[in-house]
Protein backbone atom coordinates (compact mmCIF):
# COMPACT_ATOMS: atom_id res chain seq x y z
CA UNK A 1 0.00 0.00 0.00
CA UNK A 2 1.74 3.20 -1.47
CA UNK A 3 1.56 6.98 0.13
CA UNK A 4 -0.62 7.49 -2.59
CA UNK A 5 -4.45 9.28 -3.18
CA UNK A 6 -6.25 8.11 -6.18
CA UNK A 7 -9.80 10.35 -6.74
CA UNK A 8 -12.33 9.67 -9.87
CA UNK A 9 -13.59 12.70 -10.88
CA UNK A 10 -16.94 12.33 -12.65
CA UNK A 11 -18.69 14.96 -11.74
CA UNK A 12 -18.59 18.59 -12.59
CA UNK A 13 -20.38 20.34 -9.61
CA UNK A 14 -18.39 23.26 -8.61
CA UNK A 15 -18.71 21.82 -5.03
CA UNK A 16 -17.06 18.38 -6.04
CA UNK A 17 -14.27 19.30 -8.02
CA UNK A 18 -13.11 22.09 -4.83
CA UNK A 19 -13.46 18.81 -2.70
CA UNK A 20 -11.23 16.87 -5.43
CA UNK A 21 -8.74 19.54 -5.70
CA UNK A 22 -8.67 20.60 -2.41
CA UNK A 23 -7.95 17.07 -0.89
CA UNK A 24 -5.71 16.57 -3.80
CA UNK A 25 -3.28 18.98 -3.36
CA UNK A 26 -3.47 18.59 0.81
CA UNK A 27 -2.21 14.90 0.05
CA UNK A 28 0.70 16.32 -2.06
CA UNK A 29 1.42 19.38 0.54
CA UNK A 30 1.80 15.75 3.23
CA UNK A 31 3.89 14.28 0.51
CA UNK A 32 1.79 11.89 -0.76
CA UNK A 33 1.43 10.58 -4.26
CA UNK A 34 -1.95 11.69 -6.54
CA UNK A 35 -4.04 10.56 -9.62
CA UNK A 36 -6.87 12.39 -10.43
CA UNK A 37 -9.13 10.20 -12.68
CA UNK A 38 -11.61 12.66 -14.89
CA UNK A 39 -14.54 10.83 -16.89
CA UNK A 40 -17.82 12.22 -17.50
CA UNK A 41 -18.90 15.76 -15.96
CA UNK A 42 -15.50 16.05 -14.71
CA UNK A 43 -13.58 15.10 -17.91
CA UNK A 44 -15.86 18.10 -19.42
CA UNK A 45 -13.94 20.60 -16.80
CA UNK A 46 -10.63 19.68 -18.97
CA UNK A 47 -11.92 21.18 -21.95
CA UNK A 48 -10.82 24.36 -23.23
CA UNK A 49 -14.23 26.18 -22.02
CA UNK A 50 -12.57 25.95 -18.82
CA UNK A 51 -12.87 24.45 -15.18
CA UNK A 52 -15.55 27.30 -14.62
CA UNK A 53 -17.18 27.15 -17.19
CA UNK A 54 -19.09 23.88 -16.56
CA UNK A 55 -23.15 23.19 -16.21
CA UNK A 56 -24.73 24.61 -13.66
CA UNK A 57 -23.30 23.50 -10.36
CA UNK A 58 -25.83 22.35 -7.73
CA UNK A 59 -24.91 25.66 -5.65
CA UNK A 60 -26.63 27.14 -7.89
CA UNK A 61 -29.44 24.85 -7.47
CA UNK A 62 -29.55 25.77 -4.43
CA UNK A 63 -30.27 29.23 -5.07
CA UNK A 64 -26.86 30.65 -3.88
CA UNK A 65 -26.05 32.26 -7.55
CA UNK A 66 -22.40 31.80 -8.31
CA UNK A 67 -21.33 35.57 -8.45
CA UNK A 68 -22.10 35.44 -4.84
CA UNK A 69 -20.84 32.38 -4.49
CA UNK A 70 -17.46 33.58 -5.69
CA UNK A 71 -17.58 36.41 -3.69
CA UNK A 72 -17.62 34.80 -1.00
CA UNK A 73 -14.96 32.25 -1.37
CA UNK A 74 -12.76 35.15 -2.59
CA UNK A 75 -14.06 36.91 1.18
CA UNK A 76 -12.91 33.49 2.66
CA UNK A 77 -9.46 33.07 0.65
CA UNK A 78 -10.52 30.03 -0.93
CA UNK A 79 -8.69 29.59 -4.26
CA UNK A 80 -10.10 29.51 -7.68
CA UNK A 81 -10.50 26.02 -9.17
CA UNK A 82 -8.29 27.47 -11.81
CA UNK A 83 -5.62 28.15 -9.02
CA UNK A 84 -6.12 24.72 -6.83
CA UNK A 85 -5.51 23.38 -10.85
CA UNK A 86 -2.28 25.14 -11.50
CA UNK A 87 -0.76 24.44 -7.87
CA UNK A 88 -2.04 21.03 -8.44
CA UNK A 89 -0.09 20.35 -11.11
CA UNK A 90 3.00 22.48 -10.11
CA UNK A 91 3.31 20.05 -6.80
CA UNK A 92 3.95 17.23 -9.07
CA UNK A 93 -0.27 15.75 -9.09
CA UNK A 94 -0.70 13.73 -12.15
CA UNK A 95 -3.96 14.29 -14.06
CA UNK A 96 -5.47 11.06 -16.07
CA UNK A 97 -8.60 11.69 -18.85
CA UNK A 98 -10.49 8.46 -19.96
CA UNK A 99 -10.64 8.03 -22.90
CA UNK A 100 -13.91 5.95 -23.42
CA UNK A 101 -15.66 9.15 -22.07
CA UNK A 102 -13.74 11.03 -24.69
CA UNK A 103 -15.22 9.15 -27.43
CA UNK A 104 -18.74 9.04 -26.01
CA UNK A 105 -18.70 12.85 -25.36
CA UNK A 106 -17.38 13.40 -29.31
CA UNK A 107 -14.17 15.26 -28.02
CA UNK A 108 -11.09 15.45 -29.31
CA UNK A 109 -7.54 15.75 -27.98
CA UNK A 110 -7.29 19.27 -29.02
CA UNK A 111 -10.47 20.37 -27.17
CA UNK A 112 -8.34 19.52 -24.18
CA UNK A 113 -6.50 21.54 -22.03
CA UNK A 114 -3.36 19.19 -22.77
CA UNK A 115 -1.34 20.91 -21.03
CA UNK A 116 -2.33 19.45 -17.83
CA UNK A 117 -3.48 16.41 -18.81
CA UNK A 118 -0.43 13.54 -18.38
CA UNK A 119 -2.28 10.41 -19.31
CA UNK A 120 -4.80 9.47 -21.84
CA UNK A 121 -6.52 5.99 -19.89
CA UNK A 122 -8.98 3.32 -19.73
CA UNK A 123 -9.67 1.68 -16.20
CA UNK A 124 -6.36 -0.56 -16.41
CA UNK A 125 -4.80 2.77 -15.67
CA UNK A 126 -7.04 3.40 -12.74
CA UNK A 127 -6.88 0.29 -11.28
CA UNK A 128 -3.01 0.28 -10.96
CA UNK A 129 -2.62 3.37 -9.38
CA UNK A 130 -5.90 2.91 -7.22
CA UNK A 131 -5.13 -0.27 -5.58
CA UNK A 132 -1.73 0.87 -4.54
CA UNK A 133 -3.44 3.73 -3.13
CA UNK A 134 -4.01 4.45 0.68
CA UNK A 135 -6.77 6.62 -0.08
CA UNK A 136 -9.66 5.75 -2.87
CA UNK A 137 -12.66 8.51 -3.68
CA UNK A 138 -15.13 8.66 -6.50
CA UNK A 139 -16.86 12.43 -6.59
CA UNK B 1 -5.28 -5.71 3.00
CA UNK B 2 -6.44 -7.98 0.47
CA UNK B 3 -6.62 -7.07 -3.59
CA UNK B 4 -9.93 -6.49 -2.96
CA UNK B 5 -12.57 -3.73 -4.83
CA UNK B 6 -15.41 -2.80 -2.70
CA UNK B 7 -18.32 -0.55 -4.20
CA UNK B 8 -21.30 0.82 -2.27
CA UNK B 9 -24.20 1.43 -5.57
CA UNK B 10 -26.29 3.80 -4.07
CA UNK B 11 -27.45 5.18 -7.22
CA UNK B 12 -29.75 4.56 -9.87
CA UNK B 13 -27.83 6.76 -12.54
CA UNK B 14 -26.75 5.77 -16.02
CA UNK B 15 -22.84 7.55 -15.78
CA UNK B 16 -22.78 6.23 -12.26
CA UNK B 17 -23.82 2.66 -13.01
CA UNK B 18 -21.24 2.68 -15.89
CA UNK B 19 -18.61 3.77 -13.36
CA UNK B 20 -19.25 0.91 -10.85
CA UNK B 21 -19.59 -1.76 -13.45
CA UNK B 22 -16.69 -0.84 -15.95
CA UNK B 23 -14.09 -0.63 -12.36
CA UNK B 24 -15.54 -3.64 -11.43
CA UNK B 25 -14.67 -5.55 -14.33
CA UNK B 26 -11.39 -3.78 -14.65
CA UNK B 27 -10.70 -5.16 -10.92
CA UNK B 28 -11.70 -8.41 -11.88
CA UNK B 29 -9.90 -8.72 -15.51
CA UNK B 30 -6.62 -7.40 -13.17
CA UNK B 31 -7.28 -10.87 -10.91
CA UNK B 32 -9.01 -8.87 -8.30
CA UNK B 33 -11.84 -9.70 -6.24
CA UNK B 34 -14.94 -7.57 -6.42
CA UNK B 35 -18.08 -7.09 -4.10
CA UNK B 36 -20.74 -4.56 -5.15
CA UNK B 37 -23.33 -3.53 -2.15
CA UNK B 38 -26.29 -2.49 -4.22
CA UNK B 39 -29.03 0.02 -1.96
CA UNK B 40 -31.03 2.91 -2.42
CA UNK B 41 -31.50 4.08 -5.87
CA UNK B 42 -28.66 1.79 -6.62
CA UNK B 43 -31.02 -1.15 -5.50
CA UNK B 44 -34.26 -0.38 -7.95
CA UNK B 45 -31.82 -1.12 -10.54
CA UNK B 46 -31.52 -5.02 -9.26
CA UNK B 47 -35.08 -5.45 -9.72
CA UNK B 48 -36.63 -7.28 -12.66
CA UNK B 49 -37.71 -3.76 -14.21
CA UNK B 50 -33.91 -3.86 -15.23
CA UNK B 51 -30.58 -2.10 -15.08
CA UNK B 52 -31.85 -0.23 -18.24
CA UNK B 53 -35.14 1.30 -16.64
CA UNK B 54 -34.03 3.31 -14.18
CA UNK B 55 -35.49 6.93 -13.57
CA UNK B 56 -34.05 9.80 -15.61
CA UNK B 57 -30.61 9.85 -15.51
CA UNK B 58 -27.98 13.12 -14.96
CA UNK B 59 -27.24 12.48 -18.62
CA UNK B 60 -31.11 13.11 -19.50
CA UNK B 61 -31.32 15.95 -17.91
CA UNK B 62 -28.39 17.55 -18.97
CA UNK B 63 -30.22 17.22 -22.44
CA UNK B 64 -28.87 14.70 -24.08
CA UNK B 65 -30.80 12.44 -24.75
CA UNK B 66 -31.33 8.51 -23.76
CA UNK B 67 -31.63 7.28 -27.29
CA UNK B 68 -28.74 9.52 -28.84
CA UNK B 69 -26.51 8.64 -25.58
CA UNK B 70 -27.04 4.42 -26.48
CA UNK B 71 -26.50 5.46 -29.95
CA UNK B 72 -22.95 7.25 -29.23
CA UNK B 73 -22.15 4.62 -26.68
CA UNK B 74 -23.00 1.89 -29.27
CA UNK B 75 -21.01 3.98 -31.41
CA UNK B 76 -17.99 4.01 -28.84
CA UNK B 77 -17.95 0.01 -28.86
CA UNK B 78 -19.31 0.40 -25.13
CA UNK B 79 -21.32 -2.12 -23.35
CA UNK B 80 -24.83 -2.27 -22.56
CA UNK B 81 -25.25 -1.86 -19.01
CA UNK B 82 -26.89 -5.58 -18.79
CA UNK B 83 -23.61 -6.57 -20.85
CA UNK B 84 -21.52 -5.42 -18.06
CA UNK B 85 -22.97 -7.05 -15.08
CA UNK B 86 -23.58 -10.30 -17.37
CA UNK B 87 -19.56 -10.15 -18.07
CA UNK B 88 -19.38 -9.05 -14.13
CA UNK B 89 -21.46 -12.06 -13.03
CA UNK B 90 -19.69 -14.55 -15.46
CA UNK B 91 -15.85 -13.03 -13.78
CA UNK B 92 -17.00 -14.06 -10.16
CA UNK B 93 -17.95 -10.47 -8.90
CA UNK B 94 -20.44 -10.22 -6.10
CA UNK B 95 -23.39 -8.63 -5.50
CA UNK B 96 -24.88 -8.04 -2.40
CA UNK B 97 -28.55 -6.42 -2.09
CA UNK B 98 -28.93 -4.46 0.94
CA UNK B 99 -31.90 -5.60 3.20
CA UNK B 100 -33.23 -2.64 5.08
CA UNK B 101 -33.30 -0.60 2.14
CA UNK B 102 -35.40 -3.41 0.59
CA UNK B 103 -37.86 -3.36 3.66
CA UNK B 104 -37.92 0.32 3.19
CA UNK B 105 -38.64 0.40 -0.02
CA UNK B 106 -41.13 -2.34 -0.10
CA UNK B 107 -39.32 -4.69 -2.61
CA UNK B 108 -39.58 -8.42 -1.56
CA UNK B 109 -36.80 -11.05 -3.10
CA UNK B 110 -39.68 -12.07 -5.72
CA UNK B 111 -39.41 -8.31 -7.33
CA UNK B 112 -35.57 -8.97 -7.73
CA UNK B 113 -33.21 -10.30 -10.28
CA UNK B 114 -32.17 -12.65 -8.19
CA UNK B 115 -29.96 -14.65 -10.50
CA UNK B 116 -27.69 -11.72 -10.03
CA UNK B 117 -28.05 -11.93 -6.59
CA UNK B 118 -25.28 -13.71 -4.37
CA UNK B 119 -26.26 -12.59 -0.49
CA UNK B 120 -28.97 -9.92 1.08
CA UNK B 121 -27.00 -8.77 3.77
CA UNK B 122 -26.69 -5.81 5.91
CA UNK B 123 -23.97 -3.54 7.12
CA UNK B 124 -21.87 -5.90 8.42
CA UNK B 125 -21.66 -7.74 5.04
CA UNK B 126 -20.37 -4.70 3.74
CA UNK B 127 -17.54 -3.75 6.48
CA UNK B 128 -16.44 -6.98 6.22
CA UNK B 129 -15.60 -6.92 2.49
CA UNK B 130 -14.53 -3.26 2.45
CA UNK B 131 -11.99 -3.42 5.75
CA UNK B 132 -10.31 -5.61 3.36
CA UNK B 133 -10.29 -3.51 0.61
CA UNK B 134 -7.61 -1.65 -1.13
CA UNK B 135 -10.33 -0.05 -3.01
CA UNK B 136 -13.38 1.47 -1.67
CA UNK B 137 -15.39 3.77 -3.21
CA UNK B 138 -19.56 4.62 -2.98
CA UNK B 139 -21.29 6.13 -6.30
CA UNK C 1 -2.78 1.30 7.68
CA UNK C 2 -5.57 1.00 10.80
CA UNK C 3 -8.63 -0.03 11.53
CA UNK C 4 -10.23 2.71 10.47
CA UNK C 5 -12.99 4.11 8.43
CA UNK C 6 -12.57 7.86 7.02
CA UNK C 7 -15.48 9.47 5.53
CA UNK C 8 -16.75 13.02 3.80
CA UNK C 9 -20.20 14.08 4.05
CA UNK C 10 -20.57 16.80 1.51
CA UNK C 11 -24.07 16.06 1.00
CA UNK C 12 -27.13 16.60 2.59
CA UNK C 13 -29.50 14.23 0.72
CA UNK C 14 -31.39 12.12 3.43
CA UNK C 15 -30.07 8.65 1.65
CA UNK C 16 -26.04 9.60 1.82
CA UNK C 17 -26.49 10.67 5.38
CA UNK C 18 -28.46 7.64 6.56
CA UNK C 19 -25.70 5.67 4.17
CA UNK C 20 -22.62 7.58 6.10
CA UNK C 21 -24.38 6.91 9.39
CA UNK C 22 -25.37 3.24 8.84
CA UNK C 23 -21.75 2.55 7.51
CA UNK C 24 -19.95 4.78 10.56
CA UNK C 25 -21.80 2.99 13.32
CA UNK C 26 -21.07 -0.80 11.52
CA UNK C 27 -18.10 -0.03 11.76
CA UNK C 28 -17.78 1.27 15.09
CA UNK C 29 -19.91 -1.56 16.48
CA UNK C 30 -17.27 -4.15 14.60
CA UNK C 31 -14.38 -2.28 16.56
CA UNK C 32 -12.93 0.09 14.04
CA UNK C 33 -12.55 3.70 14.54
CA UNK C 34 -14.66 5.93 12.21
CA UNK C 35 -14.12 9.69 11.54
CA UNK C 36 -16.69 11.72 9.37
CA UNK C 37 -15.74 14.90 8.00
CA UNK C 38 -18.31 17.34 7.05
CA UNK C 39 -18.40 19.88 4.25
CA UNK C 40 -20.76 21.94 2.15
CA UNK C 41 -24.33 20.36 2.56
CA UNK C 42 -22.85 17.78 4.79
CA UNK C 43 -22.00 20.66 7.07
CA UNK C 44 -25.40 22.26 6.80
CA UNK C 45 -27.04 19.34 8.71
CA UNK C 46 -24.51 19.91 11.78
CA UNK C 47 -26.56 23.27 12.38
CA UNK C 48 -28.56 23.76 15.15
CA UNK C 49 -31.88 23.53 12.33
CA UNK C 50 -30.69 19.94 12.96
CA UNK C 51 -30.52 16.65 11.10
CA UNK C 52 -33.48 16.29 9.47
CA UNK C 53 -34.31 20.11 8.34
CA UNK C 54 -32.29 20.00 5.44
CA UNK C 55 -33.29 20.87 1.83
CA UNK C 56 -34.98 18.65 -0.25
CA UNK C 57 -33.35 15.66 -0.56
CA UNK C 58 -33.67 13.16 -3.53
CA UNK C 59 -35.99 11.01 -2.26
CA UNK C 60 -38.32 13.76 -2.29
CA UNK C 61 -37.83 14.63 -6.14
CA UNK C 62 -38.68 11.29 -7.02
CA UNK C 63 -41.92 11.52 -5.76
CA UNK C 64 -41.84 9.77 -2.45
CA UNK C 65 -42.96 12.53 0.15
CA UNK C 66 -40.71 12.98 3.54
CA UNK C 67 -43.41 11.42 5.63
CA UNK C 68 -44.42 8.35 3.63
CA UNK C 69 -40.50 7.71 3.88
CA UNK C 70 -40.12 8.48 7.49
CA UNK C 71 -43.19 6.20 7.90
CA UNK C 72 -41.54 3.37 5.55
CA UNK C 73 -38.35 3.86 7.89
CA UNK C 74 -40.08 3.64 11.16
CA UNK C 75 -42.27 0.40 10.10
CA UNK C 76 -38.93 -0.87 8.82
CA UNK C 77 -37.34 -0.21 12.01
CA UNK C 78 -34.80 2.33 10.48
CA UNK C 79 -34.00 4.37 13.46
CA UNK C 80 -34.12 8.27 12.63
CA UNK C 81 -30.96 10.34 11.66
CA UNK C 82 -30.41 11.98 14.77
CA UNK C 83 -30.97 8.57 16.85
CA UNK C 84 -28.13 7.35 14.56
CA UNK C 85 -26.02 10.23 15.65
CA UNK C 86 -26.59 9.97 19.06
CA UNK C 87 -25.44 6.29 18.86
CA UNK C 88 -22.45 7.62 16.51
CA UNK C 89 -21.36 9.92 19.42
CA UNK C 90 -21.40 7.28 22.09
CA UNK C 91 -19.70 4.57 20.52
CA UNK C 92 -17.04 6.87 19.78
CA UNK C 93 -17.19 8.34 16.47
CA UNK C 94 -15.30 11.52 15.77
CA UNK C 95 -17.08 14.36 13.97
CA UNK C 96 -15.03 17.16 12.08
CA UNK C 97 -16.70 20.50 10.56
CA UNK C 98 -14.54 21.63 7.33
CA UNK C 99 -13.55 25.35 8.89
CA UNK C 100 -13.54 26.67 5.38
CA UNK C 101 -16.64 25.71 4.45
CA UNK C 102 -17.91 27.17 7.12
CA UNK C 103 -16.28 30.71 6.23
CA UNK C 104 -18.03 30.25 2.65
CA UNK C 105 -21.26 29.27 3.98
CA UNK C 106 -21.01 32.30 6.71
CA UNK C 107 -21.54 29.59 9.71
CA UNK C 108 -20.34 30.33 12.98
CA UNK C 109 -19.30 28.17 15.84
CA UNK C 110 -22.67 29.19 17.68
CA UNK C 111 -24.24 27.99 14.71
CA UNK C 112 -23.24 24.72 15.05
CA UNK C 113 -24.46 21.91 17.03
CA UNK C 114 -20.95 21.79 19.42
CA UNK C 115 -22.22 18.70 21.45
CA UNK C 116 -21.73 17.05 18.03
CA UNK C 117 -18.15 18.17 16.93
CA UNK C 118 -14.84 16.85 18.12
CA UNK C 119 -12.87 19.11 15.82
CA UNK C 120 -12.92 22.45 13.36
CA UNK C 121 -10.34 21.32 11.21
CA UNK C 122 -9.36 21.66 6.94
CA UNK C 123 -8.02 18.95 4.77
CA UNK C 124 -4.60 18.40 7.27
CA UNK C 125 -7.40 16.80 9.50
CA UNK C 126 -8.77 14.66 6.81
CA UNK C 127 -5.48 13.42 5.06
CA UNK C 128 -4.34 12.53 8.54
CA UNK C 129 -7.33 10.28 9.23
CA UNK C 130 -7.81 8.72 5.73
CA UNK C 131 -4.25 8.25 4.89
CA UNK C 132 -4.27 5.23 7.77
CA UNK C 133 -8.06 4.09 7.23
CA UNK C 134 -8.76 0.93 5.48
CA UNK C 135 -12.23 2.43 4.16
CA UNK C 136 -12.51 5.80 2.57
CA UNK C 137 -15.90 7.25 1.42
CA UNK C 138 -17.02 10.67 -0.41
CA UNK C 139 -20.81 10.48 -0.19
Amino acid sequence: MADHTTIVVSSGDMDKLYSALIIANGSLSMGMAVSLYFTFWGLERLTKKGLAKGPLSRMNLLGLGKAFMKWRMKKANVASLERLMADYRDLGGKVIACEMTMEIMGLRREDMREDWIDEYGAVGTYVRDARQSCITLYV
